[in-house]
């Protein structure tokens, strides 16, 4: 992604006071990530070959059911963290490399 | 801070499943900044000059109490995001740039 792009999608959190609007959207992205089942599940699909896992093999690692981890996934596709390609009853879930570099950018000092 | 700390201290989200006690600890973090009020105040603590400001500064820009201002800002200093030293009724805030740095270091793929 194109330095330009990241910095017009994230404005930097840390030069100038941020605008209530910009604070609202990267408060959200931030809560997104501000729960330990869901960084787990973060983690373990970024670690999983190609950035991509089915959501089959990510209940058993973290230890929850079916219906906590889909909720789980869906909060991370809303932040735009993963993405979603539904496969009958399960899902394969990819990360979004763009928007975590977004955040990187929202956190420089 | 040098490298090795930053990777002791923030294990990378990203490149391998994270630990139920790394997961809990990082969670933690992103969860105080998962709030436009305080993200709000971080982000003008870190404009103000010197990376530092005293809370009777940060009422008004962010249009909340005193008490409001004072929790969030124990919530950033608990995460280890600001330092605050008491100055009468008054704080004064200073960015820790570190922790924002381990926590880029967290989010890189």
């Amino acid at each position: 992604m194109a330095r330009d792009l990241i910095d017009a999608c994230c404005p930097p959190l840390l030069s100038a006071a941020l605008s209530q609007a910009d604070a609202d959207a990267l408060a959200a992205t931030f809560k997104a990530l501000g729960d330990p089942v869901r960084l787990q599940l973060l983690s373990l699909i970024a670690a999983a070959p190609g950035g991509t896992a089915c959501s089959c093999d990510l209940e058993e690692p973290v230890g929850k059911s079916q219906p906590t981890v889909s909720h789980h996934l869906a909060v991370l596709a809303d932040a735009g963290l993963i993405t979603k390609v539904k496969l009958g009853r399960w899902v394969n879930c990819t990360v979004v490399p763009e928007r975590l570099a977004e955040l990187r950018s929202a956190l420089v000092t």
